[in-house]
């Protein structure tokens, strides 16, 4: 198997048991576990404590990139959580859970499993009564999204970034392209691989789907993947895209594709996702990437409208959806710049 | 096999022998034939042709959406002749050609090709020296950028609807998740399969790809859908999209997909595509779709700022690339008035 998913690539993590967890698919997932990161110090009145869960494909790795002294993520000023999903690989997931839970029959995990273990983390084992800020791009958009709707009396703050409140329809179009494409390599073998490397063309095909609805048309247009220090379009497919997605293991990426796929806040309101809005009571910045192909800002920006007092925001350049994948120093900063105006709200 | 390339669906076609016809890829085909219609009359002076190549996945049929009395291109007034891409499966194409060049085996085959069979019909079988008009949309504008950089004594007007001169790598990078969706069917068997219809789960995985990208998120976002009768998103999908795809060859979608990932008028200028450009002599109007994820406004206008006196236009409305498809009467409207305009020039 892979030494992907290990601390050797994605440094330390802590875990928290959660025991025998009931998920909303209606399994229960014996000796669950839920992974994390954290940075700084939680101080005495436990008023400084930030949740930045990540995107897909991601781990709680992905989040550091955010997180610096002297940024407006600074560790030595709030207490920075960074939860894995379910799935992602770090705690439960296909490729980390025993037989009968383990590859192929890992059970269905939606956003709000995600956010009811984290609340777990949160509440229970930190004891953390308010999380000064939540926030993350993409699916750590989504659980943003379910944390500020299920728990308006615990997020202060949420900065939800390329990311809906419920899947637009295109958007699941999208995914189920790109789990097709990892599906139909005979190798996937309904999930039963013995080495997830076997299943490398689905996961280059996969990776191609990615960079075509990643990036933006403007970005190849201009060949800025040269800013990367490519010499060619096919250069940087296989030596970014296909090289970030290659090492993953697919039935992690496929529990988290579901996640995203059925995310919608609205499911505890019937599916009446406008109103669950209306239950935040964070102060909150919707923030759209110009380009994202995944989360158009006419698609978050029509969420937003229910958002009692939100205010949004467009930014990015070229990169689109992969606006934050710190690829543009200019974005990076504009990002931080955000951090630093919700943080002094 | 599938009753679909048939007269009975596509109406009468006429045939052109092309003899044994030298294709840039070097081989050779044999017997090979364009299929076309014609509407309206060529006068005596020959001088009211006006030609009207297809898109991806069409047939010479699908351009009778543009014809009609009252309207601009009004075959009382013009004679319309409407050639069947090579691969369409109407003339020489993997789904009617014997063996040994059958099906998979089918030659590769480019723009080029498709326009000097073309150029074989008007020159010398139908003695026309000059065209009045040529336009087409998606390949079927690529077809025309071929004819007016090739021809540039032959097209008085060029007008290319939603394509470009030379396919924009973004653009490729789609063409590779399509075609993969389709090859990734077992069932396709490297080109032989029995019967299209084996082969439907990749003409249905096929087709998802072609919604997600052909329309727009803001279609789905209004569920405009719902103007052609759809009751769902997924009646859409299935009813629509899937229903257009699924009797359709893959060889022959195959077979113009390749046309379509590597077309650039630049091939007779080392490649380069603005040298190329700037031999149109023809009155030029290029058209974008707002919204169109295959050609985007940027790309088209970046191209066109090289083609002499050429003016530029964005229309359309939230379908996208599927603004030819005749789906909002006020979309048909505006094409119908640019092909009034460049008409009267």
């Amino acid at each position: 198997m892979t030494d992907y998913y290990t601390e050797a690539v994605h440094g330390p993590h802590e875990y928290l048991d959660l025991g025998s967890f009931a998920l909303d698919s209606g399994h229960t997932l014996p000796a669950a576990r839920l992974a994390y990161k954290t940075f700084g110090e939680l101080n005495a009145a436990k008023d400084n404590a930030v949740l930045l869960p990540h995107m897909y494909s991601g781990t709680a790795a992905y989040m550091e990139t955010f997180i610096g002294e002297g940024r407006a993520l600074d560790p030595t000023r709030w207490f920075l959580i960074l939860p894995a999903q379910l799935g992602s690989g770090f705690g439960s997931s296909p490729s980390t859970t025993p037989p009968p839970f383990d590859r192929g029959a890992f059970p269905p995990v939606s956003i709000a499993d995600d956010v009811r273990a984290q609340h777990m983390l949160v509440r229970e084992h930190l004891g953390i009564e308010r999380l000064a800020l939540v926030s993350g791009w993409s699916m750590g958009g989504m659980q943003t999204y379910e944390w500020a709707v299920r728990h308006a009396d615990i997020v202060e703050r949420a900065m939800p970034l390329a990311a809906c409140a419920r899947t637009p329809d295109h958007d699941k179009l999208f995914i189920d392209v790109h789990t097709e494409l990892l599906r139909s390599d005979p190798a996937f073998a309904g999930g039963f691989y013995r080495d997830s490397a076997d299943v490398h063309l689905g996961l280059r095909r996969h990776a191609l789907a990615f960079a075509l609805m990643g990036a933006t048309p403007d970005m190849f247009r201009q060949q800025v993947w040269r800013e990367l220090g490519f010499a060619s379009v096919q250069g940087f497919l296989q030596g970014f895209v296909q090289a970030y997605f290659l090492p993953m293991d697919p039935n992690n990426l496929l529990c988290q594709a579901r996640k995203w796929r059925e995310a919608d806040v609205g499911w505890g309101d019937d599916g009446d996702t406008a109103t669950a809005l209306r239950r935040i009571a964070a102060r909150t910045i919707v923030v759209a990437f110009r380009g994202d192909a995944f989360f158009p800002p006419e698609d978050v920006e029509a969420e937003a409208a229910h958002i009692p007092g939100a205010d949004s925001r467009v930014v990015g350049s070229v990169w689109g959806h992969f606006t934050m994948f710190d690829l543009r120093e200019q974005d990076t900063r504009e990002i931080d710049a955000l951090y630093a105006e919700i943080l002094a709200r």
